[in-house]
């Protein structure tokens, strides 16, 4: 088997020859003017070693990837519970749909579309101040990824509140069915906050290490815990494309619009990949065509 | 860890001991009529010894779970061109419904919705007879279970067309679009034969087995095909149950309305796990918990 | 006020010179072959005079316009019975939609749509042979046309069941929520059938007399059931363009695929147009521009 | 025919006979606490004269019927321009549903569910403040009944906000697809404001005059506009019991959630009726009830 050395600088010189990029997501002017001509890639394996490749090192908008330490903090909170806010199937609709939630009585599909992030981040607020909570979160992601140097983007967070009719949409509409703790401003403010967290790929993989399962690799939350999450970002990370993602990548993941994606391959690795275009669904489309390419050299489908 | 030959029977006892049985399938006679009160298991390791405890022996009505079969045999004949008539999303619907069809123009969601597996039979009968492409589904059948006696029940697929309305109503719609080669009668004539295959655990242990991809088990497709399927069992395998069964069991499996369950231990096991009841997805009731409980002692999680 | 007999030519010539004549169905070959530059109108006034102008001795298919002429056969054999299978409330949706048939578990939303008018039909033929209940169907409309010179096109009803898939989708559908009496080609055969009568703008003008209730035009049922089938007129009789007849023209009307219009003035008049090129609706482009400019001029509207 | 002034006290002595009051509206405590065992009734003729029965000088909140007044107002300001942010058909929804706006890329069906008003008062607002803006209308209120003894009540206005989730979604929904001038809250504020306007069956039956189109009572809005206004009260009047409105009664009106009713009779009268209970479409029971015996019985119907 090649190493992934030699694999990953490979596979960004082929990304970087592909002159699709996708396009940039356009919803606010911070995410509108990246360059969409960068990719990055990184990879920390079960003895912790970090491999990286292209812009490992420029740091961008993690976005809905937060979703995935919000629904840890808010499982290590709350348990079980959590589940009868928010269920745990695909949604078979675009990530910010809010026909389903009409027809489910106000109880999103899963936590990874809006809003059920919205609840998740609801219930991690709990009866707290946003800034304890959200200081919370950062510690929790700062202590994943083994570093202090992961911050919030304000200007981000404040677009994302100046732009947000949509995500104020499915906060009030979870407000009328009873399914919001707090002001749905305290909730979305909160909400915005930790979508707008900045790392690098280096960062996010490092960070990504608590959902491996491994000896050397810290452990935050329990292995039952860790399946449970994987298997969650297998059949819901990728939003209406995450069947898409399952049948050409074979790893757990999780997207966000800033063009990153988390993968993991349990037991074995982390994966961060950045590439600021998005596909269709919404899902970076050099991310997910450099995982598909990654993990069938490496033979890391899970599948 | 335990042994497979240790557990199994514990497992057994532990479910009959249950009291909720589930209910079973009322909407043709012939699965109405079924004993809900039976369950039995069958594990095929890799080394290809077969592992089994309670009713093995009994053959029950596979139903959607030889839409593994038939997707296989589809994609045999016509490869990625399948793709442009079914997708592979989860529904977040019911395996029945048309609603999706409609807003999705006549292009089923995944192959494992009945819509979805109505197509991928078309696709398999081609221009064929439906006699032909029956012989060809029982002989895949057959081949990967390494036995001649496994038959289709021309009762029951006389009552599936009896009582299939809703299934007609999906044939005709998905014609209306221009999605199928054939006249409705004749491709539901072959869908409800296979539907109605029957098999006991053992055998559906042993068909499994060319999804499991290991050296001293039978080849029939490649490896990166037997990937893509256990991906789309994962994310689309159980119907509006998939992520919850992704979520308890971790692994990727298809399940029947006559109480079958087919699970795959990628490179290590097949599984059969058969139990009439259903929940309320429509999928075995106790045939989850089994796997659940099963996957758990056996670390069998993909993740 | 200008008189009838000065409008309708003025009118005619106006429609003519409009050189956006729409488009005509395509789905079967015998109404995309129609001529679509043709334009026919014809008044029936409360003394039971006719008055015409342009092509209105040429027969067209009615399609839809027969949904009320069972409808108020279906009321005769059964009264509010019928209610119980079919609503009365704006579809809001497509005529052939069956999005909302298993919203509302099989129960379409009215009459007029394509699913109501199946239920309709399987209202009126009961347990009867498809050809008494056809015979009474024809015999009604000549009844109130006034003439035998009125006949199902035989060749059109052909396509219409060749070319019937969504029609299909919708019987079996209902059939599968239990609301069909008969078999799915039986119903269909039926409503195909009917359907498929033809009629001059003359011949439908004076079909529609019994829904006017004036004493010198023939009472075929009781004047609340003739404003009872008004009202479903303004309310569902244009598909999802109902709101958009009832607020340009005013008057309670039913439309076929054909391109004729049947609009009624109560107490006043029975009015019947036709141009075969549709809107976006489903509906004649011209014949509702014509109904618009004689119901104001006429001051004819409801409101 | 009988009088007026014997039909009336007669009704309304019926309609206390009857036991089922219906159930009055819950989600604001101000109209949970009205005495559901009210009903009053006036009706003006085309000469002016108003004739009342029961509970006719109790002020009600008069809710939704205050749409067709800001209805009037946005079409007096901007014309048919209004139509290119809400359009003209019935929902087949209820009244607050936000399924359709998804579907329907933020343009709401029409000027009475809910988001249609919510852009009809987004429109009369413009650039202006909202007490500005709520001056116009209770002046148009005001001068259409004659009586400056009508008013805003700020409590009730207050208590819309404060459980106004689903109307905060909505309108946040509308303003992600750009289809709002003003902030949610502003828009929102005028909307809550109006709708808590309160007036007597004798006011709002004075008030309704304007829609009547007789020599005889004030003219504020054109003939033209009358009639359309009229059929939109016909066709979308009632949400999704606007069908059976029709069937049952025939005649354009306006329902509102504190259970009164604003009905028109063209050039003959215009109806007020008032009962707290309510009906499952959300329209008063008593209210629908009884107009449509007063319809039959004075052969009221358009049809």
């Amino acid at each position: 088997m090649p190493t992934l050395d030699a694999i990953l600088p490979r596979l960004t010189d082929e990304m970087r020859a592909d002159p699709d990029w996708g396009a940039v997501a356009t919803y606010i002017p911070e995410l509108a003017g990246v360059d969409p001509e960068q990719f990055g890639i990184s990879v920390v394996l079960a003895d912790g070693t970090c491999h990286s490749a292209g812009d490992c090192d420029t740091q961008f908008s993690v976005q809905s990837i937060t979703k995935v330490f919000t629904l840890a903090i808010a499982l290590g909170r709350s348990g079980d519970q959590l589940w009868e806010r928010v269920g745990r199937e695909p949604s078979g609709r675009a990530f910010n749909s809010i026909v389903q939630l009409e027809q489910e009585q106000g109880r999103p599909r899963n936590p990874f579309i809006n809003a059920g992030a919205i609840v998740t981040t609801d219930e991690v607020l709990g009866t707290r101040a946003p800034r304890d909570a959200l200081a919370e979160i950062v510690q929790f992601v700062r202590h994943a990824a083994g570093t202090d140097d992961i911050h919030i983007n304000e200007t981000v967070a404040a677009s994302e509140n100046a732009y947000g009719h949509r995500n104020y949409a499915l906060a009030h509409f979870l407000a009328s069915f009873g399914n919001l703790l707090n002001a749905p401003e305290l909730t979305l403010g909160t909400y915005f906050h930790h979508c707008a967290i900045e790392m690098t790929t280096k960062q996010l993989a490092m960070a990504g290490r608590f959902l491996v399962d491994a000896p050397a690799l810290p452990r935050m939350i329990s292995p039952q815990r860790i399946r449970r999450l994987n298997a969650l970002m297998m059949t819901c990370g990728h939003y209406d494309g995450s069947g898409d993602f399952a049948y050409r990548v074979g790893l757990p993941g999780k997207s966000g619009v800033g063009g990153g994606i988390l993968a993991i391959v349990p037991n074995v690795a982390s994966i961060a990949v950045w590439s600021p275009g998005l596909n269709r669904y919404g899902n970076s489309l050099k991310g997910t065509k450099a995982l598909a390419i990654l993990a069938r050299e490496m033979s890391w489908s899970v599948f």
